[in-house]
């Protein structure tokens, strides 16, 4: 099977042209009589301008087929192929790839792996962010997690920002929210995910994810995108890593934000990020605090749990958006949540305590209606943050 | 010293409030009565509005300083703290990044090492790209390579597009390459770097690219961006890779060409690649065949140049554009030319010639006159691809 790429430019530029520039000038380039031997091996790496076809608001979608051959069965080589040097030539912008099932890297764990250790197959998962992002110490976080844990929370990350630094390094956060994740678990039998955020020059930050899990991180956060495509398959393919990697779309918006340059989000953080082992992705929400239009969040959703990879829609989310996330996504989806949990204004624990009543007392697209919510963290929540759309 | 970055807001934004949302919302965020006991710890890393400047199309620039206790001294975790989320929030663009001298990865080699590696102190070096790009087997790279090492040519590299294909394994061209060149510099005392383009997923890709120059790569390419700055990072850092990493910029386009997002061809050509330890960057030439800004192309010159490292203006280069060249860059430049080498009408032999007789012959600023040329090489090239500009 061949690997298919739409390109999308804007109504005025010489699209059939265009497309065969890619075709041509991202697989062989140009040949000449003194490599005539070579004709069938040049003609089999080729791509093919397939369609092309004109939207209705006067933009022109082209769709090459490139050989698989030409590349190695990772996203870098695959990104180089199909706008490497294109990306540079002016307007164009890549809106989907599709690629072969057995493309790339598989999911470790996945929308069922990631169920299967919090032993929950029923109910939409709840995700904290520890916040403030920087400024804490390792202690701080010990005791967040101390709040957090025993309402029964599913997963906590690191914020992107925070990397190995002074005030809070990585080992010492992992050790000290260790303590607290293991403790109640003794207590309550429920276990919670970590994902540590994972951060170094690529040599030393595989070395320090094996160390992390080795130490008992349970999951890893990583910037894909700050640290490269090619750090997610090599951590998605290390059996040391025997833990879900959830990967954050920092820098996103600087390749996918513009309308006629870069890739979509859907092929960055839905095809790209589901192709490179990633078990779960975070991206915005519609209904959260980034511009983000519905149907490319959708796009993405479906994308990665296409590949078993679990959804996080993320990004301004509070107890209020429940109704909404049932509704776009019914059980398999990470409710990750920053500020919507930690500056509850009962605190971190009722933040838990809010997702959770939200979780119990939502249906699928009905707003909540505050008058008929009693007192308590829900309520508070929703007097905070509103009813979300 | 703390990193400045300089955000370019269109005509209407809100840029006052957008730079307020980056000071904060990418570094600490918000916090409450309950953290207290931080505030210092907390104001010691938020980023600062330094200035905010309204440019006469409107736009207004906005420059931050961020402290840079926040990041490790890498360019992921820069990249994730100035424009992670922020990418995602609508329109900006990262225009000018201002890091401490110290700050990053120093090239081992850069313009200094490559000119002691080549003995050559006072002209531009002449490279060769590898064409066409994908179909040739080792066998045929080692014929061209026969064709153009005994011209004196100084530097040969793969395709970018070149990975380790079935057809031409990455180990066998260098294999047949390296006999090539050394059988050549026996004979003419001339040595010759091949820079070897290196792919895979990033562990892989680390180990490979220690065993091609155990088995005598002399140089790398690395597609910098589509396996990411913290590679680059890690093979400049390594010392068994002891030889000069060429940097491609595909997919460049894709985070710098759109107008409103993104970050400007400058930072992440110029600034980034300067601090990520590459010894020599390649970019588009403003006359060659990719549509690049004057502006833009002596901005990537500078900052290279500044860090010792060497500028490779590309794309589309031919001897007609070397009178350009010599005004623009003066002797610390690589012309490095791929169909204007090896399209050349005698042969890349051939074309080989038509570059040094054109560095011969040029005079700074003063286009080549056809009728001024004599018969050869160069009037060859010249007739086939003009006086440039």
């Amino acid at each position: 099977m061949s690997i298919e790429v739409d390109y999308r430019f804007p109504a005025g530029a010489h699209a059939e042209k265009l497309a065969k520039v890619i075709a041509v000038g991202q697989t062989v380039g140009s040949w000449d009589e003194r490599w005539a031997e070579r004709e069938a091996s040049f003609r089999e790496r080729l791509g093919q301008v397939t369609a092309i076809q004109t939207q209705d608001d006067g933009r022109n979608v082209a769709t090459i087929a490139f050989p698989e051959a030409n590349v190695e069965g990772d996203i870098a080589s695959l990104l180089t192929m199909i706008f490497g040097k294109f990306s540079m030539a002016g307007v164009g912008k890549v809106i989907a790839v599709r690629l072969p099932l057995d493309y790339g890297t598989q999911p470790k764990f996945g929308i069922s792996g990631i169920r299967s250790m919090l032993g929950l197959d029923d109910r939409p998962l709840v995700m904290a962010i520890f916040k403030p992002a920087l400024g804490l110490s390792a202690a701080d976080h010990a005791k967040i997690m101390a709040a957090v844990a025993p309402q029964g929370l599913d997963i906590i990350k690191d914020d992107e920002i925070m990397a190995n630094l002074d005030s809070a390094p990585t080992m010492e956060r992992l050790k000290a929210c260790r303590e607290v994740i293991d403790r109640t678990q003794d207590q309550t039998g429920k276990p919670l995910l970590y994902a540590v955020n994972v951060t170094g020059r690529a040599d030393e930050l595989i070395t320090k994810a094996r160390k992390l899990v080795a130490q008992g991180a349970n999951a890893l956060l990583l910037n894909v995108l700050t640290y490269g495509f090619s750090v997610l398959e090599a951590l998605a393919r290390d059996p040391e890593i025997n833990v879900p990697i959830f990967a954050h779309p920092a820098l996103a918006g600087a390749m996918c934000g513009a309308p006629n340059h870069g890739l979509s989000y859907r092929v960055v953080l839905g095809t790209l990020m589901a192709h490179a082992g990633a078990d779960a992705v975070l991206y915005p929400a519609h209904y959260g605090s980034l511009p983000f239009e519905p149907a490319a969040e959708f796009a993405i959703r479906d994308a990665l749990r296409d590949r078993n990879v679990f959804p996080v829609p993320s990004a301004g989310i509070h107890p209020g958006i429940v109704p909404m996330a049932l509704r776009d996504y019914g059980q398999d989806v990470i409710l990750n949540a920053g500020t919507g949990i930690m500056d509850h204004p009962q605190g971190a624990g009722a933040g838990v305590q809010a997702f959770f009543a939200a979780l119990a007392q939502a249906q699928p697209g009905q707003k909540f209606v505050l008058e008929n919510i009693g007192d308590g963290p829900l309520r508070s929540a929703l007097e905070k943050w509103g009813v979300g759309e």
